[in-house]
């Protein structure tokens, strides 16, 4: 922590924030510049000291210096972590992909996108059975009977499963059905429900604020960390600005920066990131040259009459089939591998439709 | 619901757009226009109609005409939502003062805020016990114990209390405690929260979650009307944009507009607002100015030893009872009533040291 | 300026670091922390050093310290500028208001908008006779000859003019006409006029970007301030957010974070601010509460049948009048004094229509 | 043109909404729904008919239909347009790497750059001979005489050059020198300038605004369009956003967004648009995988020690060599063409240092 006086102070000010700091235990090291001083702080403050400081006669600014997150960051873990589920490896040099509905709707539904999400070559399939909806009087997803549904599916299929959990009291029954567990947007700062994963050794794919720093993004990792569950996957999935063309603006450069500050696999999901059909596909192909680690796409048999509303995002399956022939070549362009075992070419024949 | 078709396109397909909304059951009026037509759609649609209209060949746009929010609207509710908790009135002209710490850190330290809060002529004590922080390694607040600390405080001294809650679980006790339950900005999209909150009558004060809309934020509050809580403040407490000198923006213009578009009664934050205690006199005249039905203030004896990180925020006891002096005159001007039994003027006696 | 090292690094990589700032001519302070270290610059450094500092191996951030910005900052200039002209102060405790159309139509309507303007107490008259507009196809303003009905105008009804200049060669023909010349918020940061009105003593009316920070603000006041035009005044018109239902999102905070950091004047305009005529009023109200040193406000005769884009925010002339006359009471109350001689109270029997 | 009214209006008010349509030489087509009327417009409206209309008693919306830019609009254009400049062709499936420093220092530093950006393959030599600056106190370029220098070096090792332009009196000299004329973000909305680049042949890279929308940009490009210039590119360089760790938020997705709404190539600026070298290389490959058009990237051969404060996002030349070689694999699976005559491979030899 460094304090920076204001221009041209009285020596005895000086005096004074160094007391304030030394009776808070720690060292302060005194510069003085032309016009202003810094003074750099040594030891462990509390966190409550730069607040203090910061109200101080003669203090311009407080500057932390040590990031407030540890366990998240690669300063403390140099290796990449890498999650294995079943044996599919999730970080490091390994592309993943997942694929599904928006929602789980009912048990042919899920059943033959699961089939779909695997003849493409996909390893893990997404669905929600709990829906975070803006207004109360939207669908708000089948519950814990699609749970039940989507581990059916993943099982029959040989495919991992990811569902949304939005509430602590529902952690552990998804967790029962679920390979992993999803934090949604709205709830990456919901700290009750990160302080409940971090008592499951579950994966937690956790989403990124739609407004939030990639600071509080790791902070919020941090609290899953800190409480004993390592299995922690980092989403981008667009963020809030001024445009409103597209639905979010999927901010891509936080996959090498995220992989910079932190050790932890960064997936992309170009699906919310655009909210538009036609981008998804671009976009898909921009996050892994970027170093994505992996993809989580939206696909639908029949979008235009699906229970739900992000019909407008999904791939349909030969789409979905496409992207990823497409990837298996660009993948190894950004060294990073994508095995999968496909089904017959002809899977997607009834699909043919685009 | 609008449809605006694209340019030049041919009379079988706008045919097609217009079965597909028939077969939803509504009707279909087609306006030509020289180069687009635009169709209107009269009747209840579904939800996800828009979606699937989004998606067909030949459409451009799809424009939402009505409201998602219903109750929360002033279109059905033309008067002034006014309530009434122990005699205290909050909406139409009235202007309520909500004043004291960040956080309730001891007996001794609430008693003395709630003493200099009801002195200068405020009605309700706040007070954190449950602190939502971004990292885990902060200060968490007191828990339970501290809300009885305030509960108590606020009997002696003739205060109403507000105090945050951060999880559906919860909910029970602190409105056992507490006279108004506070949503946090990083809550007010927790539905599961909101839909607990709509099954008691507590009056709650929703904060604006620091990015959302006028329309997602009045969508939350309409989620807790909807379970049948009609006791819903609305505050605005400052945005995120690209400027960080200050913590947040204060949107100043979402009074107003608040008001027009709903019955419900708008709290300023200034102390979030900006983050900072020398703003936070200026952007109270202001948001009165602007016709807030009221302020929430932070305001704290020791705010340089306090054990939490807002104490750069807090005005001292001095500071609020002359602010409050100023609203008294303030107030008027703009149609406002200020009544309060304050304390004699002797009391802020030991607090004049600014 | 301050260099924050990576945790744990060598003592030879400190080492090097040291030597490149030697190199640049300016001292260093070593300070080690318990991970990391913090090496203070003292002296007059190049602007390039940081840059050169922030590529180097163990550097994990460099902080500039000093503002960039010296004229324009109130730590060289403790006292309020106050800006004369005519006998018009503005600046201090002085309210100013400016008031007219968006755009100068015709002589007819610019006379009789200035003669309104000032029965209601205003004294400086606005209108554009060049418009910045986003598309190429809408009304660009009637030129130089709009110039010369607004000083027409002005002279009669004993009003100082304001208009907006967009282009370095047409400063000298504007500043012949107008008493205060606008730069608007698209051209805040366009450089050569910014020089070209620093090379004149005509006093200045700059918009802060839609999308500035303070701090870039302050370096574009710099810019004019340091080619010799002390007569600067700021302009809070809001700025650009996620939110889309006021045209933009006016930023009122503004004004006492720019009066702490500058000595110039601040102005604030409600009409561009939020983009409709039913929420100038409070914000014009609130600009002042918050301190503003005056006001920028549209106002026309006839906003429904204007040339021009802007009507939708015009005040009419009554709605004008009876905003001015609440800030005579307003004003005393935070401070400020709103000096005007009004014409009888008569004058806007005919506007009474709304 | 739709206008929407408010909920449950009376018949009259409907009708005078009608009457002014139609005052406006324009026909109304109305459709009543349930709760609310929809009018339609039909014929070409006055750009201010939308404000009168929204001002009016009983109408809670105006929405615009058509486009305001019809040059740049895909809808009028539907084939992509490739701009040939010198026998290099830009725009289609095309992919053109421009590159070079951030400014002009001297004649050795172009010259020696230039000779590395031709032998890595690349087709276009970028520098700054005028520097917009956000101080006064900036270096702010060698100006004419580093055209002079440019066009030498471009001339001598077979590029093309680009160079910013920023006011309208010195786009006649910069024209005469260079290829390609640039206009930086903070002028995109320099309207005179726009006008003035309307009257020349000389093809332009037009930067977005750091906080302008794709309506915004496309309005900006059809100033020059309208003015008589067919030569344009868009360049997407990064939006201000809350994140600030990085310098912008480079929004990738405009370069689909802005190919599907416009047959103009896209350019992508990873320079800019992230402020830091580790981030330049993947935003780089994954700016071709979304499918731009080019690439505008910051080299340099020593950037420590560069006159100008870019450096810290400035490639060293091995890097810009290595990313080249790695876009010519990429480039054919996103169905691109990266066509150029390379040095032989030694020529990077005294730049094998990091």
């Amino acid at each position: 922590m460094i304090v920076v006086t204001k221009a041209n102070i009285a020596d005895t000010v000086i005096d004074e924030i160094v007391a304030q700091i030394e009776k808070a235990g720690v060292e302060a090291h005194v510069s003085k510049g032309t016009d202003r001083t810094v003074i750099g702080i040594i030891g462990s403050a509390s966190p409550t000291l730069a607040e203090h400081l910061r109200q101080m006669k003669g203090v311009e600014n407080v500057v932390k210096i040590s990031k407030s997150y540890k366990l998240a960051s690669r300063d403390f873990h140099p290796d990449d972590t890498i999650i294995d589920i079943k044996g599919v490896k999730i970080g490091g040099e390994n592309l993943v992909i997942m694929g599904g509905p928006c929602a789980v709707e009912n048990p042919e539904q899920i059943d033959e996108i699961a089939r779909l999400v695997k003849a493409a070559g996909g390893q893990v399939l997404r669905g929600g059975a709990f829906k975070p909806r803006t207004g109360p009087y939207s669908f708000q997803g089948v519950g814990v009977e699609g749970l039940k549904m989507m581990a059916e599916a993943g099982e029959k299929h040989g495919l991992l499963t990811i569902t949304e959990v939005m509430t602590p009291e529902y952690v552990d029954i998804c967790a029962e059905y679920a390979d992993i567990l999803q934090v949604g947007t709205r709830n990456m700062q919901n700290f009750d429900l990160l302080r409940k994963l971090g008592t499951i050794k579950t994966p937690v794919l956790l989403k990124r604020g739609f407004s939030s720093t990639y600071d509080e993004f790791l902070n919020a990792a941090e609290y899953i960390l800190a409480g004993g569950n390592p299995n922690v996957m980092l989403c981008e999935r667009g963020i809030r600005t001024f445009e409103t063309y597209t639905r979010n603006t999927l901010d891509l450069t936080a996959v090498p920066v995220l992989q910079s500050l932190s050790h932890l696999p960064v997936i992309s999901d170009p699906s919310h990131g655009t909210g538009r059909r036609e981008l998804v596909e671009p976009m898909c192909k921009a996050s892994v040259a970027a170093g994505a680690n992996g993809l989580i796409v939206e696909m639908h048999t029949d979008p235009d009459n699906s229970a739900t509303g992000d019909g407008v995002q999904s791939l349909f399956p030969d789409q979905f089939a496409n992207l990823l022939k497409d990837l298996e070549k660009l993948a190894p362009l950004v060294g990073k591998r994508f095995d999968t075992e496909k089904a017959p070419a002809d899977a997607f024949l009834k699909w043919n439709k685009f």
